[in-house]
């Protein structure tokens, strides 16, 4: 297989470095294509006995073409997937999520506190970006994602039909109307977490949808970064197991 | 002055960018040495007035040496200032933070949230270096803070003497023997919220002290990303205004 630096248009993508290669073997082995490995990764018993069937190729120049700057010994190449949002669970929504690094570790977070369900309305950042998969830390491969073009999109999928009917909105804004401390909290998992976008937040419409919740904060920021506010939001909803 | 390229040894640093800058000014005027503007800079009007009578110079060059890559039109020379935690109040103390991004943005959280104390124990990344600077958007110089050499240290100043006994301790722990859903909220201001390194997290003997606290999480992360779990301790921890 001829590997070239990750492109959005590719049909695959890859892992950078040991930690995310190996959730990606263990929560989606169907999709892996090959392993490259440097010759100084010291755990490769390990991971060949993991891998399986998956070939394993030792091949230092193509982890220093694909990694750029930083130290990495293990790459998994894996073939792009679709999946579909559970409509029966919670979703976290990010409406024009505009940094890899962000998206990432807003995957990670979710995946952290039993948020298995993320939609992205576009333009957003491309959640099959090796940096996007890296700052997930690999747990994109546990998680369902779909994409939308635009937020109607996913309202007319998840709170229109009947299935749907009865999901909870709670679009997290600035102005928002609730304070986050008073929110209703859900009967049900049949519920979503909307986030817009780092330097602009959601639009001002989405104060019409469901129940806008503000996390409150003091007149000295100006606000809280998105990662944050989500991690905030997402712990504030989750339940006990 | 001539000004160079940030050394940890310097007397002085700096900020890059406007919205700093502002910060940097309206808090601290007293601190700022001059500030540097680039020519296609928008708002030099306001700025100007803000400044009183600290120098705003023109000098392109010395810009784009400060600011490597990214676009940035306004700089804020300032001497660097030492501060005392106030020992009546809430703390954030961060035991070996080893990444200057996130230093910065747990400033800008805990400054959100209404903590203006941040006690460092070193070795630790610097406070005033411009990427922390930057990233706490100009918080830093709303805050208090203080280095420590060790965590005795602090603990002699802020939990030994008359005036802190009392002064409640929570540290951040992944095995930490109390869930944060049922940590005991302090009855008054004298409590410390404590976060150990990125990688590391706080060294095993943090199970000791006060109440050790852990974030609800699932199997499926191996842990929350430092900044999230520190914006959400402080969340819970927070009273409302």
């Amino acid at each position: 297989m001829d590997i070239k630096i990750y492109k959005k248009e590719a049909d695959y993508s890859y892992t950078l470095g040991a930690f995310p290669t190996f959730e990606l073997i263990d929560a989606m082995p169907e999709c892996v294509e090959e392993i490259i490995v440097h010759s100084s990764f010291t755990d490769r018993d390990r991971l060949e006995e993991k891998a399986g069937r998956i070939p394993v190729v030792e091949n230092n120049k193509l982890i220093s073409k694909l990694s750029d700057k930083e130290n990495v010994y293990v790459i998994g190449v894996f073939k792009k997937f679709s999946c579909e949002l559970d409509p029966e669970r919670r979703h976290i929504v990010l409406v024009n999520p505009g940094n890899m690094g962000n998206l990432g570790t807003i995957i990670r977070t979710a995946c952290g506190f039993g948020y298995y369900d993320l939609a992205v309305i576009e333009p957003a950042a491309d959640v099959f970006n090796p940096k996007t998969v890296r700052a997930s830390m690999g747990s994109l491969f546990r998680i369902r994602h779909e994409k939308f073009a635009d937020f109607g999109e996913y309202a007319k999928r998840f709170c229109g039909g009947a299935e749907s009917a009865g999901r909870r909105l709670y679009p997290f804004m600035l102005d928002g109307s609730c304070s986050l401390r008073d929110a209703d909290m859900p009967g049900d998992d049949r519920f979503s977490l909307i986030f817009g976008n780092e330097a602009t937040g959601l639009p001002a419409e989405f104060s019409g949808y469901g129940q806008p919740v503000r996390i409150e904060q003091t007149e000295f920021v100006d606000s809280l970064n998105l990662t944050i506010a989500a991690g905030i939001g997402m712990y504030v909803f989750a339940r006990e197991k």
